[in-house]
């Protein structure tokens, strides 16, 4: 079918490939002209506006939005409000607020044009592998846009069927699923980021449990010297621990062992924060969901004044100075 | 080659077995004289004692201990120190604590055997599976074992592998590994037991988070009623959270959505703890695995000392009462 | 000063009478014609409406608003914009979040009546120890209110001054402080609470260690039986975990040493969350006070989904039952 | 009465001061001959070793020992020992694991010296303030010790009796208890020490809270300017957080209200780390706790592996660069 996409960032810009692979026509538009262009050479429609990507689909038109979440987003879904007709509709695959969704599906309803949130999950691998795709909308509107669906989700692939689900929705087990009414997509997939970050964390505190067993501030008959590179791709084989990360992170320290790359400091994005506070509304305790966006919090911050704080009372009670700097001296103290 | 194998539960059997139809010869021991005549029956050779077991092995000898962690193999083990002759080797496949594997090996090597630890995932799904193998012991005599471990270990199957890695130990990637000297196999093993709380710990939030956003409790215009059973079999497929634990909860939750048939009474092994003590002893901060620990103690208990303290002082400063029982009215409870 | 307060309940009450004790007049209005009654007895002007209590105080006049936080506040504000003239001013003393007052005062101050917020601290022991008082406002407001503040707040009393604080604001030391503008005294007041849920779990959870060394789980030769009460006042002296929390805690544990009398369903207030989200919002680590504004949730469920998804899982990859119901057997479980 | 100390160090020294003020006489020994000469000239009777000390004391002897915890106080113990005559007494005031106690106390009664283990709160303060006590030990040679542990102790002073407590030991309320066999003073004393992270954690994090709610990284309209050393004042009375930590964090931030004197690396005694290991062993969940001393590990450390190992997923599955350095620009960096 035809499909217009706005916004060709590392993720957009894969599913108009992957939507054009399986045969669909796409008209696309970025703010960078160059994306466009590139995109024109491999088979798009190039357009230079929102209007004339709009001008360029046959009614009733769909249209995806795949640009950073907030006023970026919300800005050109205004601009398709303004622009598109009713019948048409807004497909946002972006990691949008399940809020915003309420709130912008209300608004463009006021002139019949329709919204469906997308989350879309698969990052830079999602061209070769499908994108998982968590959908919230009315469910004539999703079911109208399922070319679109099936066509970006990874499909069945060799992934084992589970046993029990013949009579349920069987576009589950293609990798797309409509959660519910307008935001429930986002919502799904706010929560699988939450997860994400719990998993990520899990992994990261094991590993340095086991590199850190190999200090040299412990004493040398407790060390062990253990190559996590070789540990993280053995887990990859037969272990509980196997995961898609877990791969990842086989792949990541193969190519860096001891990962001198990278300096820590380790960016959130909104759908981590908003798990937290979909937890709080609904009184879940996430203790590692909370502990997983706080080392992220922790890890950008030097000498946070929380910590200043405590050495500041040590000293008021104990006279007690402040360890000295540097990890090889420090990270076992105890005074 | 030949082996013996002590201890025929639900791990230790099925090991038996693994290695029969790789073409070893097992002579077979536990307390429970059926499980040996059913391994009997399947071509294993039984043995009515440690004693006669060892008998039954040609030298040099190796022998399997599959038990209980703590005094029951402790117990076999010093059997096996007493009956072995010079030059044989110990295997403990079981979830020992690393340091007692040292001190077990330090008093098997008085008499000139060996003692390798070999920490052993893959529940039971590791007959069909494999078992993922993380070895601790010396190299020389590691290498004596490998026929063993190769038929235990799940080999290369279709997982793909990992660039980079040509230079590296090949065996890693048929799923096996010597970690380090005596107990770095389970010290390894140990550390993915850790990790292994924090993914499901992550995992039982999020889905929990997505469950009770249809709660009664919300206010209605809040709620989404997300089919958390199609959620987990959805992000099998392309998402950043796939693992074998998701799988897992997929058939899980296709066979009883609601879960009805659990308590959520969560045990926990040794493993856990011992993560935490390491972590302690090497000042690693280890804040979600520790977190899903203390979530298993957590479940096990009703009416939690500490809760009743927290009321206590409540009903001191507010003269608050407490909330009343019932979740359906006391979840979302604020005053 | 003349003063008017709205909602006469467990603090309420109390600030009227300490204000008369203080020899101020007030006015006072309440839902349960009751509690005016009672008032009016002790010298309170009584009003059997908002806008009765508005014509029985001199301009320009000050309404203390002492309600519970959300709409029951608003509505009672949004009554006293439509009653009160220019140059009025309405303080809410009530644990409102402080984005309402953001809002509201702009509300307000369409009509020229101003706001203020003063969270208020100290329960049911205020009236004779006074309140601390965290207020948010204009300067020059506030100091038209400064006899209100000053009676209510505690005083210096026999609290040892604080070295190099002669150059500071001496209403501070005197227990109250404009902490900045609208919504910045609420902002206190809700980290302030959030501390406490943090203070209060610190004791819970080290209470809980100290009575559970005694446990019937442990083996005999490793337990103490502590006396927790008398382990409560002895840290009243001189030790460094002394605080007026315990001191509660002391008097709470003298009287139900075993605290039976409580079920531990622990109740969380606005503020807990609120402070989360602050937090959140400003990317600071609070690892603490989330952790224990979780552990209340948690203490209000019973068989939480997430429990249940750990023991699903378990028994999927390891054929493992639940731990079986009763704490006495399964505290220590491990499997 | 007469008693001997060993360890002249910031909590010895003051503890010798205390017991002379109150007509004790106190033989003393410290490695450094200064610290024997300075107490000399107070009117203690100087040792130049433990030997001699042991010689100055009448029979039956009682010598406190306070020193660091560990081999430093084994030795010391292990030598007296060897010095000391049947129904002598040895008392560690240090902060000894109490483990080791109970080794030591089994090792000293071969030779009928007897073993008091006094833990011993206060800090720099306790001269003037007095030292709350936690004693384990025999109940009759803690009696016998009565006037040292009476004149160390803080005493009833103006803090106000709970009510109930008059069928009670009178002890506890001068500051000193026996709290149960060898060992049950420093496992008190143990878990004091790790309630005390959690509530320094906890104000740590909320002083953040307040203080980052200025960072010019927050939207101007949403960001408030807050004294945080006008509030650690202010909440010093009739709120609900009030306590000797918060009136030292007051001292504290009057000094140095940004804390610039300091840089945050938290240090962390053996009592933090072995009340987490108590409440493992006991299954007792402890969140805060274990949290608390996470961050100390936390604070010592730069680019932490765990958080390389984040960094290095993220750029695996969605191509993310790092979060650039510094705090100005990353605090709040969500991509």
């Amino acid at each position: 079918m035809d499909i217009g996409v706005i916004g060709l960032g590392r993720m957009g810009g894969n599913i108009v490939r992957r939507l054009m692979d399986g045969g669909h026509r796409c008209a696309v538009f970025d703010v960078n002209p160059q994306a466009v262009a590139d995109l024109a050479k491999e088979g798009a429609t190039p357009a230079a506006s929102i209007e004339e990507l709009v001008a360029a689909l046959p009614a009733p038109r769909a249209v995806w939005v795949m640009l950073p979440e907030g006023k970026i987003t919300g800005d050109a879904i205004a601009t398709l409000g303004e622009t598109l007709a009713p019948g048409d509709v807004v497909i946002d695959g972006g990691n949008s607020f399940y809020k915003d969704d309420i709130r912008r599906a209300a608004e463009l309803a006021e002139k019949q044009v329709m919204f469906v949130d997308a989350g879309t999950s698969g990052g830079i691998w999602g061209r070769e592998r499908g994108y998982c795709l968590m959908i919230g909308g009315d469910e004539e509107v999703v079911r109208r846009l399922d070319p679109i669906f099936a066509t970006l989700a990874p499909g069945r692939g060799e992934i084992p069927p589970t046993p029990g689900r013949e009579a349920r929705d069987p576009r589950v087990e293609q990798g797309y699923m409509r959660c519910g009414p307008v935001g429930a997509g986002h919502f799904v997939k706010m929560v699988h980021n939450g997860i994400e970050y719990g998993l990520m964390q899990a992994y990261a505190e094991g590993f340095d449990v086991l590199r850190s067993k190999g200090s040299a501030e412990l004493p040398e008959d407790r060390r062990y010297q253990i190559d996590v590179a070789d540990v993280a791709e053995l887990w990859r084989r037969g272990s509980v621990v196997s995961s898609w990360l877990l791969d990842l992170t086989a792949i990541a320290l193969a190519d860096d062992p001891k990962l001198d790359g990278f300096a820590g400091r380790v960016a959130d994005s909104g759908e981590g924060r908003w798990t937290i506070e979909a937890a709080i509304e609904e009184a879940v305790p996430v203790d590692v969901l909370a502990t997983a966006l706080f080392a992220r919090f922790r890890s950008r911050v030097d000498n946070s004044f929380a910590d200043r704080i405590l050495s500041a009372m040590r000293r008021q009670f104990g006279g007690h100075a402040e360890a000295p700097a540097g990890v090889g001296e420090t990270k076992k103290v105890r005074t």
